[in-house]
């Protein structure tokens, strides 16, 4: 079994690790990490609130027991001589100073955007860009580390790189237009989004996001040559907007691709599309990619999010867009703190074990 | 005082439209009709649900007293000899059959959509396109009626008709891309939008409306000549969905503009659109026909919906578009019952009054 | 196998018979019916919309795959000879004709509450009042019928009188006050709660609702003395509210217990209690009839509706009331469509089956 | 003009005081404070987001463009010689230490509870407990302050205070059992309750919440003789929970009385409550305390929160109680942010200014 170290394991990103690595076959936590506060309390006197005794866990998902008597670390100050993988789930801030120094010595594989855009660091989404990983090497040299830091990406270019791949590696790509209606999980607890702010409302600005999503989807989709990706290169223009909807983010696309293409040719490359051989069969990968809809009333995010437990893009309302050249429109959900988060982070994790990254 | 009919008048927006005259300085509510299950009632009786006393009133704003005890005659059967203009809140349906017998005698302005796409009937946002008030001469001419037919566009339709207005007039569009994040009242109440459909929920697609936005945008902007319109010739394609908001339709917009342009001088087109001269001294006219923020968070549905009691189209993130030729992005919020529904009729109708249409 | 007939199979409640019944071990679907509209077509047929088609499946789970197949009868010409039993998800006014039909002939176990203040009906809820079930040996005598028919309760009703039981059977009861706070799947599609009334909002009142919470109340906790049933002797008054929660009613609940008795005792009888021998076997029975938190932030609806599948009721905050003499006060949550309709339903039919009643 | 300060005045509850007192006919707004981050900027500044020039102003009303300009000060050590009265909208904790500073030379009211179960502190409502002003000569001696401090009562206090009164004056009050279904904005925002959270869901504990309202009751309608008030004798038990409503608490209330009432009684003695004389005609007075509907659908926190702007309590439902001695039951809803907490504490300003405590 890998050996993990869950790092910021008392917040919602840290829970939803837990509740992914739960009975993995072939990961085992191995260490809890948080802030000094929490340092030398067992995992369940960590998260128990000292006042009312409530429970602070955030998962839809009962409290994993197994982790419960755990000792939590000071993240600052953790020994990970016995751990394999370190998985991130702490800020970017603290993420710029804390994941080198893990990842001098061990693999990293973290949720933070700190080292997202740096040009020897891939952003892997198993099945659409496995290649990447071997950007590794590069970054290990570079760096002089005997780890490696690989961040997932933001949880909003997750569905819209997995669905834009199969029209981009099969009609090529002009530009692409997209609104998203991002659910409230993603802004997690602190602050996250208040009730009172949200409720039968839309807050249209997303601090930050829009940026993030333009640029990670174009690395992501970007060519792999060597010591480094670069980026594809069709426009890419979003506005990220969030709605009261707990989890599961909604992207409205509109997409003119290169060659013509049909609704029909597009929904096809979306169904049949698996990505590269074997990764389908990684534990925590869906058995589609992309689910495709032909009932005009889906994706809903409150039905659609759990495909696959949370793994699978949902697409629907595929239709021909009459505004841009060779115009194709479509509806995608996207689970966000699933194949957004933790668990994309650990479908990661599968795949670079695999390949022999990690041992 | 015009004397007005409302027609649909224990509906929602039948409701709508007693709001908006109530008090009105040009026009006296002297009849109202419903469905023959009302005709012979008061109105107070009409409302009542019998087993329970309860008062269906749907609207926020709190009952007309003024209305109470007028009675309610049978819409197929009404006597409109003594009546100026009727206001039509009926079914797209319904409309078909009754606003040509209403028409053929006296004015109707409808919240309906059964006759927006006829050439001979223009849809009228006043202050955006007065001057295609005048087809009405040419369809009473052609339908030889004595009234005409005049409807409102969909509520959809006119927050991004009447934004896309000083864009469309400075800078010329070739293209525009539309998501919208619609309130459920726009689905009304029969059946409307259920409660366990809509929480913690996304509804990606709204029968119909997307067409309707199309083809009525590009009519609105569309050039008259003499008799007949001609559309505006840029390409318009959207998605239309539905959010957990009651009243307030959101739209993000992605624009291509012909002559190119700065954020700075679309912000400067819109705040400084005015409408041709007058308009914005028509009795329900906003003083500002849009409001623009710089505040990055807003418009917000909850929060600007009521700018100018609903009248005003309130728009913010102006931004450069980067996936489309001259491209222009931003978000407005316009409110779908007040000008995009009754109040909006009732401002074409202050039109209409002004110009010597109705007396 | 007992073969089972669902009458109502295409609206919410029989949709969610069919997901109770999905592989069940004792129970087999054999027979599926609706109004004369859908007969005649495939289920899926039934339940796809022309136009669009939509497919009209409304439970969280997806669609049963195994009956789509299978041939929608009308209801009112239904051939069960081949049936062993029926159950009913039709609403009350069609159940007060339909149900005696087939119950001259074979069982029936019904979501509607047409027969449930009759005296010679039980009001089931296994583990509560299972020896209730002697009463149909009573009906089948008096209405000379081969079947019986036998009503669940009231969704409100079920999880105060699941909790109640403990305290009536060891302290016994006074009074009791309850306000419940009620999700909108119990108000189910036609017509439903509507989103407009439901946002922002709480609704104080559900038509008939606080009378049939207090008649049932008591006569499921009531005596049965040979061929009839007693109603349990203290006072009961309830407020009921719908609030916008998709699923599980949450109620809070005052007792005034004839004994004193201390906050832990009472803790202790509902974590104890477990019913009578063997239900806790039954296939779709909780392993615990009353999880009991001590946290006090809990129970919570979105967070417990679901324990042990929704069949199991969650109790927190149990406290001295100050108000009533041996006062004491708690909140509970109870999955409304699960326990509280068809899968409660299904428990009732296996209660029936392992005594004998259904062969 | 009573000169006012306000002291937290960027938070929610001190933007309301701006709210409540812009236009005031008696008062002026004469300082700002808050903490030291925003002394020595002005009230815009203060409150302005520096990376993206948002405003952070929370009501649903416009900002108060009057006191943009005003500076604001450091509440520790603000220069209150010019000041005729404190406003003090900050936080119980804080509360402890600086009101009394303030009180030791001006009157301070205040939204918080430090100091509300003090003897010597009367908890005021106007046209409640009047009369319980004349203890705030005796604090003055006590403490040998020149001012005083008067607390509000908590805003779920507020509504029941008032709707008990009519009863308990007509017909004394044996028991009081209530159930609360409280808004999110009743939480504030730091930290507020979180979308995620309360999105399809119910919290039934709000830490302290219910012994506040249990004891402030008491207090409010207990009897002032002389120097002391002794609390009202009856017995109060409250379970408060939290709903996703933005505004409006709704309370389920179950009362037993002394003498035997019927349902037209309470209706008549709640409708004809006008409190003493003098008391309607304060400025920001509702003209009625009390509104019933028979409308058995009302009230509804959406529909009814803002009657007579938020400072009338609204009460629906009243009727027989079965399960308390001479039971009655009813459900309120009052406005926790308007007469529950800033225009409240402005309506005791009025009520002190009218007797002469404050010049």
């Amino acid at each position: 079994m890998v050996k993990a170290a869950i790092v910021g394991a008392t917040g919602i990103v840290g829970q939803q690790f837990l509740v992914a690595l739960k009975n993995h076959p072939w990961i085992e936590i191995a260490a809890l990490a948080a802030s000094e506060r929490s340092a030398g309390h067992s995992y369940k006197e960590a998260i128990t609130e000292a006042q009312s005794g409530a429970l602070r866990w955030f998962c839809q998902e009962p409290p994993v027991e197994e982790v419960m008597a755990m000792p939590v670390q000071n993240a600052t100050e953790m020994d990970i001589s016995a751990i394999d993988i370190v998985f991130s789930a702490i800020e970017s801030a603290q993420a710029k100073s804390l994941e080198p120094k893990f990842a001098s010595d061990k693999p990293v594989i973290s949720t933070a955007s700190a080292f997202r855009y740096d040009d020897d660091v891939p952003i892997l989404i198993p099945g659409i860009n496995s290649e990447h990983a071997k950007l590794l090497a590069a970054q290990r040299k570079s760096r002089g580390w005997k780890g490696f830091i690989t961040p997932i990406p933001n949880c909003t270019t997750t569905g819209l790189a997995i669905t834009l791949k199969p029209i981009y590696q099969t009609f090529g790509l002009n530009a692409v237009v997209m609104t998203s209606l991002q659910a409230i999980s993603g802004a997690g607890r602190s602050p996250g989004v208040l009730g009172l702010d949200i409720l039968d409302n839309v807050i249209p600005f997303i601090p930050g996001e829009e940026e993030k999503v333009q640029r990670e989807t174009q690395k992501i989709l970007g060519n792999f040559a060597g010591t480094s990706i670069s980026p594809a290169r069709f426009n890419l223009s979003c506005t990220c907007t969030r709605v009261n909807v707990r989890e599961g983010h909604t992207e409205s696309v509109f997409a003119s691709t290169q060659k013509a293409c049909q609704v029909s040719d597009v929904a096809r490359a979306m169904r049949e599309y698996s990505g590269s051989s074997g990764e389908a069969d990684l534990p925590s990968a869906p058995k589609h990619m992309i689910i495709v809809f032909n009932d005009p009333f889906r994706p809903q995010p409150r039905l659609d999010r759990d495909a696959e437990d949370g793994m699978a893009t949902v697409v629907g309302r595929i239709r021909k867009d009459t505004a841009l050249e060779n115009g194709v429109k479509y509806v995608l959900v996207s689970h966000n703190t699933k194949m957004g988060a933790a668990k994309g982070a650990v479908l990661v994790a599968e795949l670079l074990i695999r390949d022999g990254y990690i041992s």
